[in-house]
Formats: C-alpha cells, structure tokens, sequence
C-alpha cells in the first residue's frame, strides 16, 4: 500500500492509493498518518478495507493538489551520518565505529514538491539523497533475535538537506546545519513494508538541474536498516511516526571539486528505486520573522 | 498563570492553577497544552476567563493524580549544553563561541515526579537542573531589535538527565547520551512568561538523596535565553510547544571526583525558584522490547 497526505501544509488529509491507481482520500477512516494507524497490524487491516470499500472512498486529484509529507511531522527525525563508505570519504571523515546519530528539527518536513528554501545571506546547502524508514511500533531495547524491520510502517524517498557551514564551522552537534525549514522533504508516498522485499537493495540517486550527481544504493550501507532500528533502541524510545534517514551515497556537493551548492533556480530531483521520486525548486527563504503564515500550522 | 497537565501518560488533561490555588481542569476550553493554545495572545485571554469562570470548572485532587509534563511531548526538544562557565570546566571542556545544541528525544519527556529509568546494564547517569523555556509563538530569523522573550509561552523546571557513556564515548553527537526514556522530567507547571519578572535571575538547585549537589543562578549563563532565542530562530522555525533546556550550573556528578552516579534508590529533587520543584526516584529500566504498554501512549 502505498500512503500520502495530501493538502495545505498543517491541513493534510491522509490518502492510499487503491488497486486501480487510484488516490482516495481516507479522512473517514482515520484522522492522519500518525500513532496508531502506522502499526503494521493496523495497516494490513487498513489494506483490506480500502481493497473492498475503495470505490465508497472519495477520489483525490493530485495534478490539483499538494502532496505533502507522507507522515505528520511532530514525531522524532533522526538522521544517519556517514552511513556510506564513499560519501564519508568524500567528505573528509572517519568511518564511524558504531552509527553516528544526529537530528533534525521535526519541523523541516515538507512535501516532495515543496519549495526548497535557500536560508539567507551566503548558503551551502547541500542535497543528501537518502531512504527514510518510517516506525510503526514502538521499539525499546530490542533483543539480538527479534526482527528490527516488523517495527517498521513503511519506507520513503528523502531528501536530507543540509547546510553545510552551519553543520561544520559553526561548533560541535550537526543540528544546526540540518534544522532549516523545508529541510526534508519527504516522499512522494510512504510504501508499507509488505510491498518492499528488501530495504538493502534500493537504487538512489539525486539530479540536480538534470545532472546526474548520486548513484548509490542501500546495498553499500555501513549499518543496514535492522542494525540501525536496534542499535537507535538501545538508547532511545521509538515510537510510531518517528522517521530515521538512514544516510546518503557519495556525490554531494561538498566532496566536489567545484563544490556546486545549490542556489535560487535550481532543481534536485531524488529517487528511491520504487518508493517515488521528489522534484525541489530552490528558492531564497524569505527572511521575515515571526509568524508565517502561509506555511505550516501549529 | 500556572498550567499543568494531569492524568496517566498520553493521556493528561490541560489544568491550570485558579486565583485560590485550587487546580482547575481546562479540557472544556481546550484540547490540550500545545499549538495555539500556548501562544501568549491565547494565553491571557484563557487566565482572564479562568479568573472569571474558574467555579465552573471541574477542581483536580493532585494527592491523587499524577502530574504529567506541562506541555504535550511532540514538539522540538533541544538542550543547549555548556552554558555555565563552571560547569563547562567541571566537564573538561572549553566554554563554546556560540551556543552549543544539541537534541533529546521528544519522547524523553516526563512528569516531574516520575520514575527516573536507569539504563541496563553500568550506567553512568548524571543530573542537570535547569530552566526549560517553553516556546509559545512561531519563530524564525528574528531580527536584532525584537524582543525574543515575546516568543515565550512560559518556564518550567528541567532535569535534563545524561548519560555520560552514551554521551562521550559512542562517537560524535551528543543526542545518544540525552534520549532515555523519561530523561527530562518537567515541570511540575509551566508558569507564563507574564509571571516571570527576569528569566536571568532564577535560582536553581539539585539535590540527591538530600545533599546539595548543585546551587547556581541563572545569572551565571553564557548566551541567555533571548540570545538562545534569536540565536535558534536564524537557523530553525521554532513552534509552539517546543522546548529549549538552557543548560545547567556545575555540580554534576560528572564534575566530582567521586562521580557518583545515580544508582537505583537514590532520589533526585531538583528546583528553579519559583517555578516548583521536582522528585524522581531512580529505578533500572525495565528491559522489556516493544511495547511497554503500561508507559505513555502513541
């Protein structure tokens, strides 16, 4: 099953595309893509239904409507780094030992097609192709012989972008170059973990203004996807609609000679192999202060 | 305006406490503490109908109910670390240029007399009092000649509790060290910002098992809360309901030469004047995987 949230930014609804490729529109059903309806059980009982009830469902338009994140953001984001022997070469650092473990504002979520907000004055914000893992179950202390992945909803395409002087020269924790507003865009759809046979043999890849410039796939992973769910639970409660991004390939702007940072104009599409692509426009964040707005609700 | 959250874990009602002192349940004019509710504009309309209507509303025994964390655990948990000069050297480490941050799990969150777990197997768990701000209003890129305590729905006691293996010796970020469960108690209220004549002149105290163990003032902070503030809002949107831990004074267990860590039994009490004090008893972790059930909801 494949799982979006469709709407204004804050005013999704939760939607599933049914057996005939058709998006419906499930606010009868449930609330949003959040807690409890990610429970793999509740899935599966959510795909059932939708399998037999789909046509009493109503049918959404997407060429009509925004596509938001595929899950509501308030859970924890966390972001692998260096997960990938190229990139962290590329970028000049140690391969960890054990995962290195950042995070990111929760609030950086955005739609797949959102625009990519450039922060002010003078940016080095990079593109990170990764697959983000969405849980489904809570998830403490998992034991060596129990399964990391039956804790998982689902997977999806992500873009987690950074900036790189806030990340390095700016003093110690990553945070702060991972944390702008529209920093992750997540998506196009949130593929349950029934229909992907194994998360270690994913293609990804990222374009920028159509040049090629990642190439990777899930296969190359320092620490897979289940190592990383468990070691995470050794220190920390997972819960359903928290969201790990499980690190990037090589390719990013920061291991390139000419360091190419994104600028106002510029496309990045990404693409997880089956979970869907994302297309970004970068665009200057408008330096206003205070309430937005027109973005996000609280 | 004090305001509480009453009731099991996940499941708490907003309160607040009325002009006799008597704890009101608000759940008839409010979901919850979080969003909108907490912005300071809502906030004085909601202590002006209190004031007037408070008789109306339903009066909570807190002898016999259990205090949750005063606002709703879901938002943006970030600690600022090494913010005291003292305790910045107690840990051996050079006092930062900028504000150093880091993150916790927002699932850390927990009520301020909870258990506190301690995690399997040798832990080294640290205490830090300190001042928890409690974001009321969208901020982002705020200007130089605005007021950042405007943004602020109000302050609360924090035991921004650490564990200092996870933290220093699991490579990189501090984020391991701090994501616990019930790793940041808070509260017992949050008291509104109106009510809060000087956020930098706050007393704070830690004791365990009745020794003082920390005795500082928020006077002694390197970056204060408006700086933090500002400083945050040019790198992420805050919103209301997240909270920001302001760092703690010297006295950690890291800091002694006997290190005493905490261990099952002891007892934490930990207070920012004015704002209430806190009480955890420290017990191990349940070691269970999955879900626990019988702790908070998703």
């Amino acid at each position: 099953m494949k799982l979006l949230r469709v709407g204004p930014p804050g005013r999704e609804h939760p939607c599933a595309v049914d057996s005939d490729g058709v998006v419906r529109d499930l606010s009868a059903w449930l609330d949003d893509w959040t807690g409890l309806s990610l429970d793999p059980g509740t899935l599966a009982g959510t795909r059932e239904r939708l399998a037999r009830e789909a046509p009493s469902l109503p049918a959404v338009d997407l060429t009509a409507a925004r596509v938001g994140p595929p899950v509501r953001p308030g859970g924890h984001l966390i972001s692998i780094g260096l997960n990938y022997r190229a990139h962290a070469a590329e970028a000049g650092m140690e391969l960890p030992a054990e995962p290195l473990v950042a995070s990111k504002s929760p609030w950086t979520m955005a739609g797949p097609y959102d625009d990519l907000l450039l922060p002010p004055g003078e940016s080095r914000t990079d593109w990170e192709v990764e697959l983000a893992v969405v849980i489904g179950r809570r998830a403490q202390y998992l034991p060596d012989d129990c399964d990391p992945l039956a804790y998982v909803a689902g997977y999806c395409t992500a873009n987690d972008v950074s900036e790189r002087r806030w990340l390095l020269e700016r003093g110690g924790q990553w945070i702060k170059g991972k944390s702008f507003e529209t920093f992750t865009p997540l998506g196009p759809h949130l593929v349950t973990s029934d229909e992907v046979a194994d998360p270690q043999k994913l293609g990804l890849t990222c374009r920028v203004n159509q040049r090629k410039m990642q190439d990777g796939s899930t296969a190359d992973m320092v620490f897979g996807v289940a190592e990383l769910i468990r070691y995470l639970s050794r220190f920390m409660l997972l819960r359903p609609g928290d969201v790990v991004l499980t690190g990037s390939p090589a390719g990013v702007a920061l291991g390139r000679p000419d360091t190419p940072y994104l600028r106002a104009g510029d496309l990045v599409e990404v693409e997880v192999a089956g979970l869907g692509a994302q297309r970004q426009r970068c665009v200057p964040a408008p330096g206003a202060h205070g309430a937005s707005g027109e973005r996000e609700r609280p």
